[in-house]
């Protein structure tokens, strides 16, 4: 990495804590002076806007989390599997440096759905990256026979998606983990019932 | 009402609008101002702060949510149905006009976990109120025979809660109520699994 490469990513990386901590309206450019000891010029040296950094905090930081849940799911065989360690991916979260400030999909999802319609394209893409991993799982499970074939992979999606959002989101209200703990107690639950051996 | 509650009433009822959309942070008073039609004088003779309208707004809301799940839980005997019915309760929950920016509770607790102790003491409140609700059907299940002794009220009331939240936030993204649909399915095969009788 180059000198400039190194300072964009450094931007990158603390602009990611600030935006998931207090969210696009709640941050300013100042926030990210103060973490990256930055002046301003040197921010907007590497960057248009606020915007552009936003975006790129996002999506850096998504970028983790899919790697994250995909390093716990190709480690493990069967589609049944691999649907659990895609719950388990997610156990810890809010403890985690990355998840501080709860998840960055939940957060700038709720942020910029009636607001912010270039953030709100980034958290679509965001979820349709984890939603085709969970589909693919579900392909896999069906050709294997682990699954039946009506099995539907957008319904499977929804549930571990919306169960672990919904999760990270009463965690992070009560500074508790019991309630994402449960939640991914259940989604092993439910994903048993979908297996074709019991 | 007196003019006077009349008045506060209004900048209540447009607040809640603003604030479920913007956030607490993208909201500014001129927004209220500009809804409402008062001056800021007018607005700040009724409350002290950006604080009490946000606060006043957010316990209003939650109270006009509570009320209708309310409504349509108790018309049911069962216990099994008043949990389904409250399930139901949030059909078509983004199309209607207090969950036109999403839902509250999640929007606010999102925006605040991190950032408005005051806000978040509300939100918890509010969390508090709807988990008891949910608590006080799984205990009249029990003493009606339909659920089972060991049934957990805490883990009941978090699985309705979180799959609710979570579908709502990925309604709203997509601007597509299927997933909310698909969630609140999953619920009742989820309630239906609790039943003693099958």
């Amino acid at each position: 990495m180059s000198k400039a490469e190194r300072t964009k990513q450094k931007i990158v990386e603390n602009a990611a804590i600030v935006f998931n901590k207090r969210g696009y309206f709640g941050s300013s450019i100042a926030d990210i002076m103060r973490l990256t000891g930055l002046a301003k010029s040197g921010i907007y040296h590497h960057f248009k806007s606020k915007d552009e950094i936003a975006v790129a905090a996002f999506d850096y930081t998504l970028g983790l989390i899919l790697e994250a849940a995909l390093a716990k799911v190709s480690i493990q065989e069967t589609a049944i599997d691999r649907l659990h360690a895609f719950a388990d991916s997610f156990k810890g979260f809010t403890a985690q440096p990355i998840g501080a400030g709860g998840c960055p999909i939940l957060n700038t999802a709720v942020e910029s759905d009636d607001t912010h319609p270039l953030l709100r394209t980034h958290v679509q893409a965001a979820v349709n990256n984890l939603r085709a991993l969970i589909a693919s799982i579900v392909e896999l499970g069906i050709r294997q026979g682990e699954l039946a074939d009506t099995t539907d992979h957008e319904k499977v999606s929804t549930i571990l998606f919306v169960t672990i959002e919904g999760a990270i989101m009463m965690s992070k209200l009560y500074g508790d983990d019991t309630y994402l703990d449960l939640a991914i107690a259940h989604l092993h639950d439910y994903i048993n019932g979908l297996a074709t051996v019991k």
